[in-house]
């Protein structure tokens, strides 16, 4: 892969989910993110992969040092991350002790693209702005903002991400 | 206003057009970043401002100096401006070659965000990520890249954006 | 109420189910059926009621009896029920067996209104439509289609309705 | 062509035309009856044919007659036509005096089906439920209601269809 090349890995999350009409629950079946570059008219060189289709909060240690081994062997010094918002900050802590030299940032949705009300497409849009520009670290994106993996923190009550400590980027 | 504010100016552009139903044609009724700044759960503090609502190909010099008096006299470092994308490439030069100590980013769409098919929504989500980690300078944000202003073309055959002597960021 | 209004009653099922943010489930907030007349432009003249917004697995003989009440205490000639697909037939066979004199239209959606993806519009527009012009009676539409009663039932491995003995209208 | 089969003749108008990017002006490509029909699970026995992509102001009485002579000779005895809608009621009346022995609702939108706003898709619900149960004649379907073809006008101010004297269906 040409080292210039983003690479978007896909983990899965309410991103992705959408409705099975049979059984009336939602559920994975494949990810999005190809339509959505479409519809972004997006001509950044990407390659995307997925490396697992889950919910984030079952996600394991495991799938995370899965995610941490596919990151810190890709050819892309640049990564964006698509993840379950339950869980994206652990996420992120495994890959920023792990990880120096790259620039990965991590986003989801709080509501599937499959809906009317997704914020999906903005946010996959600030991830790919973001990863461009920023210095190597690892990152959270969402709410048009992004947060240094060790200074953020979903706030559930609210559905939203926050800074912890004033130490947005 | 707050100087760490974004301030967006919008101009109009295909970005809010509005089918009328009555005569049948487009039009400009409203800009519609509030909304979807709502859909894209956007918690950045912007300050939102519409400059006119006019197709770009209609924007004459006045128009030009009007849109360069409004970012050099604004609080805020960072602006974000919404434009037509035929001339797009025009007002930031004239923006590029009048104002060093800002961060601009003119962005648009292709298709207006009234229709199911807009790439808005995902440009917006750019621009306002842009605007907040590069330096001092006028950019154009369309198809998931940046350009500098003084080397960016429409290539108006393909319908997007492209960089004069591969100078991309 | 003007006895020529169609008088609508909602009961919940995937047509209004919603996406809760905080929780990641889907649940009911309101009605969409406001908003998805306003999208039709319909210019019926309509009364909308919500008896309930249950899931139709939840719907039990009390549920039952009480839409059967209100449709036959309605002064509308014609009734227009949103309902949950599962046990559509069920509710409609108490109908049927209950009232005579009104024609009684009971419509849903396999996927929610919130979807991109929905069949919901259509389905309403359906059912507004053959609700004007069907003899006395209790009907089922769904798919385009509309069968009485007695002669329908949910494939539910293949998510659509059918005639039972050929006896769709 | 099974003679129980619904004809749908397609003819254009504000119901199927779509942006075009490159221009900036709505334009016709291809017809979206099909995409509309899978997003509302339609299960009905349907023949779509395109008979022409025009606006119904460039609709001439040479148009007319073709669109009259395919619904004379299709061997449905139930037709739907999407048409533009303002000259809706022209077309309608060529049909009208013409053809006795079918039925055949006339339908379109005020809003083109690839916008987000568009009542396309209620419309089409209507049009469908409509043919399937009234009796030989020629109908407009338009707003959730269905006129005889000698009793309908637009208001061209307002953009919806009335009755002439009161005697809507």
């Amino acid at each position: 892969m040409n080292p210039d090349r983003i690479q978007i890995f896909v983990t899965g999350g309410t991103f992705d989910k959408e409705y099975n009409e049979i059984t009336g629950e939602l559920f994975f079946q494949k990810t999005h993110i190809a339509d959505m570059l479409r519809l972004g008219r997006c001509l950044l060189d990407v390659d995307i992969e997925t490396l697992m289709m889950i919910d984030s909060l079952q996600m394991t240690e495991a799938h995370r040092q899965l995610i941490l081994e596919r990151c810190a062997h890709s050819p892309a010094a640049r990564i964006v991350i698509t993840h379950g918002t339950d869980t994206m900050g652990q996420t992120a802590a495994v890959l920023g002790a792990g990880i120096a030299a790259k620039t990965i940032v991590v986003t989801g949705a709080m509501v599937p693209y499959t809906f009317r009300s997704s914020d999906g497409l903005f946010n996959l849009g600030t991830a790919l702005a973001f990863v461009q520009n920023l210095e190597h670290g690892v990152y959270v994106a969402m709410n048009g903002r992004c947060f240094p993996w060790h200074s953020v923190r979903k706030n559930r009550e609210r559905g939203v991400f926050e800074a912890l400590g004033g130490s947005q980027v």
